[in-house]
């Protein structure tokens, strides 16, 4: 592993290894034999689980229950909302066949000619169609909603250039899908599920986020609003981390799912999806991490203190060992998940290297002198300060240094962001702002989709959002020079 | 509601028709769009996400960590266990193509004859070959064993004849994958696990299970040895209700997974693999409903506890939904899960009917009489009991009473299951039992695939298992009359 980690490139010389090296040497996934298809290792699946509880609490506590739909859609359900088709149905896994059979020619299995499907199945790529075609058995009369659904699910969009957590062909996600009685009830939902994570990346994960709209070039296939959370990562390109679809009724109508409303006539149901992915991992990862590797959030981290004895022989071992088992029960007692990792086949700087790089909140160091003073060093991940303290007290010191570094990364990802965020409002200042510094730049536009797409094609840099605490200011079109009432937000993207 | 309870099939009519009727209208899952594939509606995949959350403990307190590996796998994965493919490679979904496109005669899309796999990807009907495939990267010397991974995830398997959750073309699952150095510790940990799946049945689910090792011809395809716990439904037919399997060998040859030894030698590693799937959710249903619906037991029912207020007049209402609250408030700082169900639009004798549909543990219902005398009427679902009791102390009765729900919903399904077992020594009565009483018939086999094969062609009885605690019995095959030396168990099954 020291070694290992000698072998992480620096995110000064590549950032994009840089990523790939932390997730790959730091066991969270890695690339399988299933083309963009990727394996998410026990530290990288810990570490999910723990961002699908907190989510999923959040979820629960807004009335949402969970569900599960089919996994398989059938092709036709695309067709029915125009958008959707053009948006989701065409990079897809098409299941055409149902039954493999031995080689005539002797050589493992081939497909059955004879077990083709009457009509081809769409691993799902996001679940609107299904659901809303489902939905449509459940929704009668104005009693019967809102359906306030949410399933957690793995879909499949056919990507081309992959990259572990960012984008790939099979990720996890969680989709909420929801039904409503009135435009206004859908349109708060979709407001109210968009803070829920605004809440979540801010508040587990320590990454600040922008909310806002999506212009409409790059709204959701088939929404009539989409919003959005974004990020920043530390190379100054944003990532889009969550978004909340405010879709109108363009899938009752697709689906036919009408309601007899109070006053006994039939309406068409609103609606709401939103989600958010193992995409989040990425976010996790790039927002915080350093040269050494990960840098977890406390809340997040899967092993939240490291215990490591420093000793020479086996009866210094065991005395520190023992001493070590008694504070790691402390620990434990405070809620704190804990690991003592008393291998004696690698030396303990391997080991300080390893929970580096995998982004250990705190580590305790225990040797002989320490034993002798009752006391014992700590490292924290973020700073990388060392110290030795006694060990009087030391849980509530652990236990209120997990808040402090929680709040830290936090604080420390926003001054970043914060002076990443950058006023212009001449053409050459955003091309210049955008190759020499990166970041959000905040500047006029003219609000038509033929500028948004000139500037993505000058300078690949998109709308990121109409934030939604945009004030009205009147300015010119930085790209066009016509009027414009509010700043938007552009960068360069994941 | 009401109505639609007096619809439900009795079960002593169409036990079939019964399982579905309940199913579907106490709202746990309905067919969907897709042949094959449910949707796992709120109230279902509430019960299934405690089942998760009872067995994810349990793995870890086991010390299993859990990961995801990929949907798909290449087609040429499976030809490389030669059982394996028998089993498992020849009713599945084949994704053929990656990429729709518009139809040119204009009607919605069609397949991209351009963009066609290479190689086919057959979607996971189990993952032990994408897993070992995986394995082989993260295993070179004996320290990096054991891996005791878990995975949850949804599977395929082309079903031509499905029922709900009993056997479905997708259904969601867990299957743990271990490797180890040892032959012994794999038979261990497949041993362990299945011993978790039957105190995680009998304690939670409240269904006694029998432990016993599959015959040959009913092993897992790739096993060399397969264990299962086998329930008993209400109907006299079995179920099988998890399986573990020692694998030996097997995959690690397929896939090439050596490891180093102490001794510096190279060894294939040893493995197992184990799973349950919402197939328990057919078994929970199964074991204990009758015809007033669902009979839940305490630990897995997502509402406990539901109060129901009984009244006339607004000022009425208000009075006693007010006691109501206050009640709930107290059953919930128990740890209860509670529900109030002061809808105004459907009758009390309505809502009675529908939580016993549902199979909630506890109603309490509140009238203007107990509200005057400090008193509850409080009816369990399993027995059907009523009575009224003092508003004092309930608390502490009901949480009693969770316990004693939970015990006697076992105590009756091992009774009746107990009953249903019968020693039978001759073909005639083995014919006699099957066909007039049904249930387990212990007998003598001789162990030959030939009559396991030849009863099961005359009977449809199947041998469930060998059970674990057989003893040793001189004996003669019902069948063939050739010596025996221990009991098996047969039964028609699910």
């Amino acid at each position: 592993m020291a070694k290992e980690l000698k072998d992480v490139t620096k995110a000064e010389d590549n950032y994009s290894q840089w990523y790939n090296d932390l997730v790959v040497k730091a066991g969270l996934a890695e690339n399988s034999a299933v083309r963009g298809c990727m394996v998410i290792k026990p530290y990288g699946y810990a570490i999910w689980e723990k961002m699908q509880a907190a989510l999923d609490k959040m979820f629960k506590d807004t009335g949402h229950q969970n569900a599960y739909f089919p996994l398989f859609i059938p092709k036709s359900f695309f067709s029915k909302e125009a958008d959707h088709v053009e948006g989701f149905a065409k990079e897809c896994a098409v299941v055409t066949h149902y039954r493999l059979k031995n080689d005539p020619e002797g050589k493992g299995v081939v497909v059955d000619p004879d077990a083709k499907l009457e009509e081809e199945l769409i691993v799902r790529p996001t679940s609107e169609t299904i659901i809303w075609n489902t939905y449509k058995g459940w929704i009668q009369s104005y009693r019967d909603l809102p359906i306030l659904c949410n399933q957690w699910a793995n879909v499949v969009r056919w990507e081309m250039r992959t990259r572990l957590f960012l984008r790939t062909a099979e990720f996890l996600w969680q989709e909420g899908h929801t039904a409503h009685a009135t435009k206004e009830e859908a349109i708060e939902e979709a407001t109210r599920m968009i803070h829920v994570y605004q809440k979540f990346v801010e508040e587990w994960m320590g990454v600040p986020v922008i909310v806002g709209h999506k212009s409409p070039n790059e709204r959701f296939a088939g929404a009539v609003d989409t919003l959005t959370i974004e990020a920043l990562m530390q190379d100054g390109k944003a990532l889009q981390s969550g978004t909340s679809h405010f879709l109108g009724q363009n899938f009752a109508k697709a689906f036919d799912v009408q309601y007899i409303n109070k006053e006994g006539k039939l309406e068409y149901v609103w609606a709401t999806s939103w989600g958010v992915s193992t995409r989040l991992m990425g976010a996790l990862i790039m927002a915080h991490s350093d040269n050494n590797g990960l840098v977890l959030p406390p809340k997040l981290a899967p092993i939240q203190v490291v215990l490591i004895p420093i000793y020479k022989g086996e009866e210094q071992m065991r005395q520190i060992v023992e001493r070590l088992r008694t504070i790691a029960e402390e620990l434990k007692s405070k809620g704190l998940s804990v690991k003592i990792d008393d291998r004696d086949n690698v030396r303990s700087g391997f080991k300080f290297a390893e929970y580096e790089l995998k982004g250990v909140p705190v580590r305790l160091a225990l040797g002989p002198r320490d034993l002798e003073n009752g006391t014992i060093e700590l490292v924290r991940r973020d700073t990388l300060e060392k110290e030795t303290v006694p060990q009087e007290g030391l849980t509530d010191r652990v236990a209120a240094l997990m808040d402090e570094i929680q709040q830290n990364i936090f604080r420390k990802a926003l001054d970043y962001r914060n002076s990443m965020i950058t006023k212009v409002d001449t053409w050459d200042e955003f091309v210049d702002v955008l190759e020499n510094k990166g970041g959000f730049i905040s500047a006029h536009w003219d609000g038509t989709v033929e500028t948004e797409v000139a500037i993505k094609d000058a300078t690949k840099a998109t709308i990121r959002c109409i934030p939604m605490d945009a004030v009205e200011e009147e300015g010119k079109c930085v790209f066009s020079g016509k009027p414009s009432h509010r700043r938007v937000l552009f960068a360069r993207s994941y």
